[in-house]
């Protein structure tokens, strides 16, 4: 297996995203999702067509089980409930527990105050990785977005941020790549946003660096989209084709259309 | 702007409705939705084709938060939990103090007396529009489905009401108009009326003039639904190809396509 | 209408199975789903591409009115809140009461101790059927799989026993048999089992013998499945395909895949 933390050449990405899609597609990696209830349908089948196997449940008294028995846990922050908080401390603790990678997608923190708080709180589980667009940035780091502010954050929670919009940047602290594939389609289609962190949590299951993981999740899920709205007429059979190009994702691909720099 | 009130002549709405259609294009009106979680994920997907910016949370600490940095609000009562309740009335409450449109679509208040007393509670916040079929009338007016009964209502509550069915009759006691467009399988796909509500929610965001907005926003999704139905060969193909007409539809379409009485 | 508990040569079922399709169609069963929300859009859509109205309602005060005018419910117990336990205790007591069948989906029981004491709760509400997988029959009848586990399982709890995997078998204790129809695709769109049971709960409520509504029912999906998958270019298209196949399967489509030992 890969060696943890090394620094490859951006033209060796697409190759090592081969490589972390054909691992998912193998082990068909357990991915638990404590997922807003808009989101849930789309990113089961997102993770089903990539090869893995989701879990969904949100029960207080039952979400341990399922994430001692996942490879993964995404907590998305989306329609929060009182159950769903509940939940995902539990959650969270369990997977520190279990040295579970876990990932989280503060869906919406700049819009609500309790919600913003909440995620603070728990980015102290010490998530591998936290994926969110500008705005939500801001108001969970209390910074404005730049390269230099990024790093920070990641340097200073030991995590990879994953800074998504039409332009991805992740970056761990140390390294830095910013994926430029994708399709305005993209964000006419509801919840494929946090469907992408789910595709990225499975996979942290099969890689442990977790940047190579992220770059490779976002990358092969941005160039399914490229390939999706080639046939598609509209945001409806976006969403149809999307799911097909995740099962059908092959590494030439990969190779002819990642634009990463 | 166009004058509130006013009253067109049916051969003006067709271009009326696309005005409006271009308007959300235009502006994204960001529409809070309060619905069902088996109509979240459409109810999205049509506000997103439409060009509208839906968010859904029901959270009742964070909905009054969301509601005031909306432009429209939709209460749906379907599949209604503890905590919808609870947020419901946050949300009317925070709608009205805002100066936000709102809209209750008062989903099988025929099956449930729980339900009906609560949707009446609920028409006392002077939603703009109530929408709903012939049983749910009924059941919430206590009178039998006319269009006299409709104008009564509408008067004594100073809202619009919307009846949908094979055929929308959409009225605000001063104004009626029925529109005959649409298709068999819109009644073969779970959600559609919840989302075709949101459609027109969204319309209320960016036409002032209620009975306009309800009926641009229906016609728009009966005409989008005529168009969806020619390349569908059942059901699933029929929900995806709507998704794909209600971000194309344009104003030929529309102009050729209209039945209105 | 056929006698109750008749055994149908095996060359017969296909035929058994169109006539409760053409039931399905034309009487247009209610049937009340307390389900996952992974699963309610899709088994929504299941249940209306085949002719059926669902409802799905989760609040414990409303849900007896739902089920008192259902002609049938299915209890599925995927994301598992408090608020669905309470409710899904009222909905099978009211379900006995009334004489509506019911059916339990007791989904990942092998995954969790809560969640299969529960389910064992339930089974004393006597279900017509119990719908599950290998894991889930040895965690909830403490038994291996195997025809005779199964056949002693249905014989003590007086209910049609289905176990669905690539193969599916249905007993009642005393009859048997074994559906080998289906597609690799089935097992890669999330909520596809739980929506195949509420198209056999829809089975129950037009015909009386619940193995053969079971036997039906499964069928049925089973050789959709199949013919979605000639069109389909992946699990996105795949599920799409399989509602319009529901909506337009036919005596003669069935005769000619069914594959039944």
């Amino acid at each position: 297996m890969r060696a943890s933390r090394s620094s490859p050449l951006i033209s060796d990405l697409p190759d090592i995203a081969a490589d972390v899609v054909a691992r998912v597609r193998e082990k068909s990696p357990r991915v638990h999702c404590l997922t807003n209830t808009v989101a849930q349908n789309f990113t089961a089948n997102v993770l089903l067509a990539a090869g893995a196997v989701p879990s969904m449940t949100v029960a207080p008294d039952e979400i341990a089980d399922f994430v001692a028995r996942a490879d993964a846990l995404l907590i998305n922050l989306g329609t929060f409930d009182r159950e769903r908080r509940e939940a995902a401390e539990i959650a969270a603790e369990e997977a520190i527990e279990e040295q579970r990678p876990w990932v989280l997608d503060p869906v919406f923190v700049d819009r609500s105050q309790v919600r913003c708080s909440f995620a603070a709180k728990l980015m102290a589980r010490m998530p591998r990785l936290v994926r969110l667009n500008g705005a939500e940035f801001t108001a969970l780091a209390n910074a404005e977005t730049s390269e230099d502010a990024l790093k920070r954050y990641a340097l200073d929670r030991l995590c990879t941020v994953a800074l998504t919009g039409a332009t991805d940047s992740i970056t761990d602290g140390a390294r830095v790549v910013a994926i430029e594939n994708g399709d305005p389609l993209m964000s006419r289609v509801t919840a494929l946003g946090c469907a992408g962190t789910a595709l990225v949590t499975a996979c942290l299951a099969v890689e442990v660096d977790p940047w190579l993981a992220t770059v490779a999740g976002l990358l092969v899920f941005a160039v399914a989209g490229e390939c999706a709205s080639v046939p598609a007429g509209g945001p409806g059979s976006f969403a149809v084709e999307l799911l097909d190009a995740l099962a059908n994702v092959d590494r030439e691909t990969l190779r002819a259309r990642a634009r990463l720099r």
